[in-house]
C-alpha cells in the first residue's frame, strides 16, 4: 500500500488564496488496476490559471496543475516502470493515472526528451507554458522579422518564451515587468528594452521604447497597462491575450475599468483574440519540438524559480500570484 | 460660371460640434479640365465618423463625407451628363470632381441601379454603411444561422443593415437601441428582442433575450455597454468592432473607462476586430450586389430619416450624434 498526499481546495478563495483555504489529505492508494500506472510525482507546477479557473470548480475539489514524475509500477505496457510522464494530476505526491483518462488539459503522456536539461521543463518550457508562448505568438500574433513586439508579464514562465521567441524570429522586443531583478534579467536575455510596470508614465516610457509603435502585443495582466499598449499600436496590430492576472485575485463580480479599447481598436483595426492552450493540445508536440531545438542550441534560455519540498507548494503558488518569481515557478517534491 | 456653397471646418470640435464651428463658404467653381466633370449635389450624407476623424485634419479643412450628385458637365466621356454619380466630396451644393483621382474612402463612381428606390440609397444601405453592415457581419462576425447576433446603435444606418442581415443568414437578433420609437420599429422589421439601452439591468435585460448567449456582437458603441455584451458571449464568440460613438464627443486624451474585456477574452477564447470600411473597398460592388437584391426582394427594408436643405446639414449632423435618427440620416438638397 502506498500513502499519498494531495491538496484539497475546500474553501473558495477570497482574493489571494489562504494558506487555510486548502487542506492536506493523507490517504492509502488502491492497488492498480489493467491501464493504470503509479506515479511518484517529482515536480509540482504552480500557474496563475490554478486562481483564475477556480470559481469553476465546487468546493472542496483536488487542486489541478502539471506535473512531472516517474512510473513506479505500472499496468499498462505503453508506460513501464521508468518512465517520466506528464499529467495534469496537480498538487500530490504520489498518483494513480488511468492512462486512458482524457483531460481537457492533458491526458498522460511520455516527458519529452530534452538531453542535459530538467525535467521540470517539462511543465515549463517544453510543457503548456511552452506552447501558450509558442503558439499565441505564432498563431494570433503572427511577428514578422523587424515588427515591434511588447510583452507584459515578461518575467514569467510565458512571457519570458514570449520574448525569446520573438527575438529568435528577428523583432523588436519590450517587456515589462515588476522589479529591477526582473528588468536586468529580461534584458541579458535579449529583450531590446524592459519596463517597470510599477513606474511612472508608462506611455511615455513605451513611446521612448517604441517610437515607430507596437505591431503585436501578447498580454499577460489586462487592465491600464494593457489599454496603454493598445493606445499605441500600429494598424493592424495584433494582441493575443494569455491571462489577465491583474485582475485575478478580484471579485469576478466586480471586474476592474481600465481604458476603453474600442477607439483603437476601430481607428487602427486591431484584432484581439484570447486563447487558453488546450486548442492547440493535438499540436502541442510541435511547439515542443521547436522549443526544444532552441534550448539545446542556446538560443532560449528557460530559468526556473525552484521551490522545495510538498508542503511548500502553497508558497510557492502565492509566490507567483506576488509576482515573486522570475522564470518559470516550479516546487521540486 | 457656377456658384458653389460648402461646409468649412473652421474650429476644433469640443464636445458635440457646434454651428459656429463650420463656415459656409460660396465661391465660383473654375471651368472643366479634361477628365473633370461638374456635379449638382443631391444628397448629402450626414455619419458619426465625420465627428470621429475630426481630429486627423488640421483646421480649416472642407467637411468630407459622402453624396450623390448628377452630373451637369463633364470632360471625362465615362461619366456622360445625367450620369449620377457617388463621390466623398462632403457637404457642397456644387463640385467639380476630378475622376483620376483617387480617394482613400473611394474614388468617384456611378451611382448602381436601385430600380423603384430612392438614390438616397447610395450613401446608405447602397453606399458605405451597406458594405460596413454586409463585411463587418460576413467576414468579423461570420455569424452561423442558429447563433444568437447582438447589434448596439442597432436603429442607425449600420445597425439596422446588420440587424436585418443577421435575420436573412437564420440568426436570433437582439438590438440595442435608444427610445421607444427604434425599439418599436427593430421589431416591426424582424430583429427578435430590442433593448432600450438607457433602461436598468441590461445585464438581466440581455440574458432573458439570449439565454443560450452571443455569439456575435456588432459593436458600434463601444463602453460599458460592450463590455456587458461580451461577457455574454459564448465560447469562440466574435466581435466585429464597427464604431465606438459612446466616446466620440470626449476628449480624446481621456478615453473613458469600461469594465476590462480580457477576463472574458481569455476564459471564452473571444475574438475582437476593429475595422474601418475602406479596407474592403475592392470588393464594395460585391456587398453592394447582394443588398440590392435583399431590397429589391423586400427581404431588407432601409429606412431612411431625411432632413432637407443645404442650411440644415448642420442640423442633420447634430442629430445622429445626439441619435435622433430612426435609420439613415441624409440630407436632400
Amino acid at each position: 500500500m502506498v500513502k499519498a498526499r494531495k491538496y484539497v481546495v475546500k474553501k473558495a478563495f477570497e482574493g489571494l488564496p489562504k494558506r487555510e483555504d486548502f487542506e492536506i489529505v493523507e490517504y492509502e492508494l488502491p492497488s492498480l488496476k489493467n491501464g493504470e500506472i503509479l506515479v511518484k510525482v517529482e515536480w509540482v507546477s504552480v500557474d496563475p490559471y490554478m486562481r483564475a479557473y477556480s470559481t469553476q470548480f465546487s468546493i472542496p475539489y483536488d487542486q489541478f496543475g502539471y506535473q512531472v514524475g516517474l512510473v513506479e509500477d505500472s499496468k499498462d505496457p505503453k508506460f513501464p516502470v521508468g518512465t517520466k510522464v506528464v499529467s495534469h494530476k496537480g498538487w500530490c505526491d504520489y498518483v494513480i493515472i488511468d492512462t486512458n483518462e482524457v483531460d481537457p488539459f492533458c491526458s498522460v503522456y511520455k516527458l519529452p526528451e530534452i538531453k542535459g536539461f530538467s525535467d521540470s521543463l517539462g511543465v515549463g518550457a517544453v510543457g503548456m507554458p511552452g506552447a501558450a508562448a509558442y503558439f499565441g505568438l505564432m498563431d494570433i500574433c503572427k511577428p514578422k522579422a523587424g515588427e515591434t513586439v511588447v510583452v507584459t508579464g515578461a518575467a514569467g514562465a510565458v512571457g519570458s518564451l514570449v520574448g525569446q521567441i520573438a527575438k529568435i524570429k528577428g523583432c523588436k522586443v519590450i517587456g515589462f515587468a515588476g522589479s529591477e531583478e526582473k528588468l536586468k534579467w529580461l534584458e541579458e536575455i535579449g529583450f531590446d528594452k524592459a519596463i517597470n510596470y510599477k513606474g511612472a508614465n508608462l506611455s511615455a516610457a513605451l513611446k521612448e521604447a517604441a517610437p515607430k509603435g507596437v505591431d503585436c502585443y501578447f498580454d499577460n495582466v489586462g487592465g491600464e497597462l494593457s489599454s496603454i499598449i493598445i493606445n499605441q499600436m500600429n494598424d493592424f496590430g495584433r494582441v493575443a491575450v494569455c491571462g489577465s492576472s491583474s485582475s485575478y485575485n478580484e471579485d469576478p463580480s466586480k471586474t476592474p475599468k481600465a481604458s476603453i479599447l474600442q477607439p483603437a481598436l476601430v481607428f487602427k483595426q486591431l484584432k484581439i483574440e484570447g486563447f487558453l492552450t488546450w486548442r492547440w493540445l493535438y499540436r502541442q508536440s510541435d511547439a515542443h519540438t521547436e522549443l526544444i531545438k532552441w534550448i539545446q542550441s542556446g538560443e532560449l534560455k528557460p530559468r526556473e524559480h525552484i521551490y522545495e519540498g510538498f508542503e511548500n507548494i502553497y508558497d510557492a503558488f502565492l509566490g507567483i500570484l506576488k509576482g515573486e518569481n522570475v522564470g518559470k515557478a516550479v516546487v521540486k517534491l
